[in-house]
C-alpha cells in the first residue's frame, strides 16, 4: 500500500546514523524491521516457555535498582528495535518477579500458557477497542460467547450473562454498584447523600473475604464502618447464622442491608463459603448475592470441585478469574451477572458521540465503567480451545493432588503443622517449634524469608488466627512433583537455621 | 528443565487422534508447537503491519454473524495451535472493525505500532502481577519511569507521579475519588449517607466533557444532579465565568463543590478548556482541578500544542492515554496527580497477604482500585524509545497538517461547513444543503451511512448546537494525504446521492 511517509520505510541504519530532526523516525514502523523484531521475539518467547526456571523466581534486587539502570529522559531520536529488545533481555527480563517459574508458589501461581501469548500479540495488533458492538462485532461476540463457554463449565442456568473486565476488583465494585442501584435506583440521580431516610446502606461479607470488597465499598461511597466482616467459622467461612443475625440486627437499627459477598476460595485459606446457605439467607432478606470465586471459579470446571460450591447457581453475580488458574495470561477476569440489566441500569450513559443504529447488538460499553474495552476474549477463548475443557480439567486435578501430596508431607513431619482444610491447590502451614507463640511467628517468618532468598522457589503468608502462617499455592503450569519436593526440602533445610537463629 | 507431565511434551498428533480423556492434552504447551505457531504469528502480525488496509474498514456484517460461525460449547479436547489460528484468520480477523486501517477516520483514530505489539507479547510472556514492588520490580519502576518521561514531555513540574490504568474512565474516576476524599476524609470510613451536614458534593465540567465523568459521578455516589455541566462558549470551550458563579450559585445554596474537571480535546470537538483561568477559580474556590487530556495531551508533546494547554500546569490530576494518539496498544491510560498521597489515602488497604517489607518502595496497587496491574508500561518504553519523542512529535504534526488540509477542502465547497475549530487532528463538518434543518440532518445521516458503507473510510458524528455533525479524525500511523483525500472525494460523491434520496 502507498506509504505517505518514505522514512517510515527507512532501515535501521537511520535511526543509528544519528541525525536529529522530524525526518529521522527510527526503524519503528519500518516493516521490514518489525518482521525481525517478530521473529526474534517469537524465539525469546518460545526460549521462556521452554525454560522458565531460567531466572530466579524472585530477582535479588534493591528498590531503585532497575529504574537507575534505565534512562531518566525520553530519548530524542528513535532508537532500533534490537537495542530496545537486547535491554529488555539484559535489564527487564532479569529485574522481573518470574510470575511464569514453576517455583512460583506464593500469592496465586498464574500461567502464560502459548495459546494465550498468541491471542494477546494477535489482539494488540488489532487493536480493537470493543466499547460497541460496531467498533467490534468479533470481539464483542467472543466475548459473550467465551463467557457462556464458562458459564456451561460452571454449570449456571442460562440467563447468566457475562462481560470481560480487567480484574476482580473491577467485577466485584460493578455487582455491588448494581446491587446498590437495585437496592435504590434514586442513587443514580440524586447520590447518596440526598436519600432522604438516610439509612446506611450496609454490605455483608465474611471476615476472610478479599481486600477487593473494602476498595469497592469505599468507591461506592457506602462507608467501610457498613461493610459487616462476618465472622467465620473453624474452617474459615463465613457463619451463616452469624449472618443472618447481623442482618437482622442492623435492620433493628434501622439500617439497610443490599448485598452480601460470598467468597468461592478465600486468599488465605482457599475456604469456601457456605454458598447454598448464603443464597437462602440473601432469597429471604431480598438482598444481592454476589460470589467472589476468583480463584476458585477456575476449579469448578470440574465437576468434584463443583460440589463445593454448590448454590453458585442461585447467585445474583459471580466473579472468576481465567487469568489465575485457567492458564490465560492477566488480565482476564470475568463477571457473570444473572441479571444484565441491572448493570445497564447502573451505568449505561450514551453521550451523542457514541449512539449507533446497531439495533439489538450488545454495547459492552453499557455494562460497566470503562468505555475503553480490550479485545481480551481472545485469549480466552484460544485457551479454552487449545486445552479443551478436559485438558483445563486435568491441570487443575493435578494442581491439587500436588498440594494435598505437599500437606500430606507437611502432616507427617513433627514440629510442623497444616493450619487450614486443603479443598484446592493452596496449602497453609508453619512450623511449630516449642517456643512461645510470638517467637513462633518469627521463626516463621525467617522461613519464609530465607526460602525466598533461593530463588528457587517463591511462598507468601497470611495470618490466621493471629499466627504467622506460610503460603504454598500451585498452579503454574510447569509446576511439577519436583518443585513441590523442592519446596518442601527448602523449608525443612532452612528451619532448623530459623529456629536457631537470633530475631 | 524437567516435565512433570509426559504429555505436555505430546506433538500435535495427539490432539488431532480424537482420543478423548485426561491424558490427552492438545499441543497447547509443546514446546515445539508453540515455537512454530509463534513464528506462524510473527509473520501474520507483519503482514497485517505491511498491509493494514487488507479488509474494508467497517465489516459488512449483521449482529449475530461471527457468534453463529463459531461453536456454541467449549471444545472437550484440545484443539491445535494452527486449527484455531486458522479460525482466528478466516473468521476473526475480517469479522472485526479494523482500528488500524488507515481509512479508520471514527472517534479517535489510534494505531498498534510494531515496537507496541513486541512489548504486548513479551509482557503477557512474562505475566508479571505489578500489585507490589517485589511481585514487579521492573515493572513497578518502569511504570514511575516511563510517567515521569510523559511528565517531562508535557512539562509538568516534578512533584507530579504517575500509573497507569486500562483506560482515562478509571483515571478520571479515581481522580475524582481523591477529590472527594480530599474534601470529607471521613466518607472513606462512614459514607456518604452519613455525614452530617448533608450538603450534597457537586462537581463541575464542561458541557462538551466526556460520558466517563457522568460514569464516574454515579459510581461515587454524588448524583449525576450533581455533576453541574457548565456552558461553553462558542469555540466549545467552557464559559469560565459561567462556571465561578455556577460554584457561587451552589455554595448559596448550601452546596459543597468538590472537584472541576476540565477537558484538554472534548470528544466532539477537541476543543480545550481555558485551563489557567480554569485553575485560578479552582485555588480561590479550595476545588480538586482534573484536567482530562486522554485526546490532547498526546499533542501537548509538541510545544506549540502545549501552548494551548497553557495551565495544565496547575492542575491536580491530568489523564491523557497514551492509547489514543501515541500510537501505544490498547489499553495504556497515564494518570498523573500532583499529590499521589490523596489517591493512597483514598485507596489503599493492606490486608495481611499483602504485607511486605520493601520499605520505601512503591506498590502501586495502593494508588487505585485494582489489585491486578499487568506490565502496561513496557509498551510505552518499547514505543517511546522506538520512535523517540522527535519522532513522536513528527507524526503528530503530520496528523494535524492533514486534518487542517481537509478542512480547508471543506471550507472551498459550496454547500458544506467546517463547524468547529480545528486545533488538532479532528475535523466537525457538515453538507448544508439548502433544505430545512432536520432534513439537513437526514441528508448528513445518509453522508454517513453511504461513507461508511465503502468499507475505505469509516467516519463518525456528532451533534453540535443541536444539528447532526460528521466527525473526521486522524491517528493511524498508516494514513496518509491520499487516505484523506479519498475520505474528501467519497463525501463529495455521496453528498450528491444523500441529497436526491428519500428520508
Amino acid at each position: 500500500m502507498p506509504n505517505p511517509m518514505g522514512s517510515r520505510q527507512g532501515d535501521e541504519g537511520a535511526a543509528g546514523s544519528g541525525t536529529q530532526g522530524p525526518d529521522v523516525l527510527g526503524d519503528a514502523v519500518s516493516p521490514e524491521a518489525a518482521r525481525r523484531a517478530l521473529h526474534r521475539v517469537a524465539d525469546m518467547v518460545a526460549d521462556r516457555l521452554e525454560s522458565p526456571d531460567r531466572y530466579p523466581v524472585l530477582p535479588r534486587l534493591e528498590p531503585g535498582a532497575v529504574r537507575s539502570s534505565l534512562s531518566p529522559a525520553p530519548p530524542a531520536v528513535g532508537e532500533t528495535l534490537d537495542t530496545i529488545l537486547d535491554d529488555y533481555a539484559r535489564l527487564v527480563e532479569p529485574g522481573s518477579t518470574q510470575w511464569n517459574h514453576p517455583g512460583f508458589m506464593a500469592y496465586f501461581a498464574i500461567s502464560a500458557s502459548a495459546p494465550g501469548i498468541l491471542a494477546e500479540t494477535l489482539a494488540a495488533t488489532l487493536n480493537v477497542n470493543a466499547m460497541l458492538w460496531r467498533t467490534g462485532p468479533a470481539a464483542t461476540e467472543m466475548e459473550e460467547l467465551v463467557c457462556d463457554w464458562l458459564r456451561q463449565m460452571l454449570q449456571l442456568p442460562p440467563e447468566f450473562r457475562g462481560h470481560i473486565n480487567d480484574t476482580a476488583s473491577i467485577g466485584s465494585f460493578l455487582a455491588l454498584a448494581a446491587a446498590r442501584h437495585r437496592a435504590d435506583p434514586t442513587i443514580r440521580e440524586l447520590g447518596l447523600a440526598a436519600r432522604a431516610d438516610l439509612q446506611p446502606m450496609t454490605v455483608y461479607a465474611g471476615a476472610e473475604a478479599h481486600s477487593s470488597i473494602d476498595k469497592a465499598v469505599v468507591a461506592l461511597g457506602l462507608g467501610l464502618v457498613n461493610l459487616r466482616r462476618v465472622p467465620t467459622d473453624d474452617t474459615f467461612r463465613m457463619d451463616v447464622a452469624a449472618l443472618a443475625a447481623t442482618i437482622q440486627a442492623d435492620r433493628g437499627r434501622g439500617e439497610r442491608p443490599v448485598a452480601v459477598v460470598a467468597t468461592a476460595g478465600t486468599t488465605s485459606t482457599t475456604s469456601v463459603d457456605p454458598l447454598r446457605a448464603t443464597a437462602e439467607v440473601c432469597a429471604r432478606e431480598g438482598l444481592w448475592l454476589h460470589v467472589d470465586a476468583a480463584y476458585a471459579g477456575s476449579a469448578a470446571i470440574c465437576p468434584e470441585y463443583r460440589a463445593l460450591l454448590d448454590g453458585l447457581e442461585l447467585a445474583d453475580s459471580v466473579v472468576l478469574n481465567p487469568h489465575k488458574w485457567l492458564f490465560t495470561p492477566l488480565d482476564c477476569s470475568v463477571l457473570l451477572v444473572r441479571d444484565p440489566g441491572a448493570l445497564r441500569a447502573a451505568f449505561s450513559v450514551v453521550p451523542e458521540y457514541l449512539r449507533t443504529t446497531s439495533g439489538e447488538a450488545t454495547n459492552l460499553m453499557d455494562y460497566g465503567i470503562q468505555l475503553g474495552r480490550r479485545f481480551r476474549a481472545l485469549k480466552l477463548w484460544m485457551v479454552i480451545r487449545a486445552f479443551g475443557v478436559e485438558g483445563l480439567r486435568a491441570r487443575i486435578r493435578t494442581h491439587c493432588e500436588l498440594a494435598r501430596d505437599f500437606a500430606a508431607r507437611v502432616r507427617a513431619e513433627p514440629g510442623f503443622e497444616v493450619c487450614a482444610p486443603v479443598p484446592f491447590s493452596t496449602v497453609c502451614f508453619r512450623a511449630t517449634p516449642a517456643v512461645e507463640a510470638e517467637e513462633q511467628d518469627r521463626v516463621n517468618e525467617r522461613i519464609l524469608e530465607r526460602v525466598n532468598a533461593s530463588g528457587e522457589v517463591f511462598l507468601s503468608h497470611t495470618r490466621l488466627r493471629g499466627r504467622h502462617v506460610l503460603r504454598l499455592a500451585i498452579g503454574n503450569l510447569w509446576t511439577g512433583p519436583e518443585h513441590v519436593a523442592r519446596a518442601w526440602e527448602l523449608v525443612r533445610e532452612v528451619a532448623g537455621e530459623a529456629r536457631a537463629s537470633p530475631p
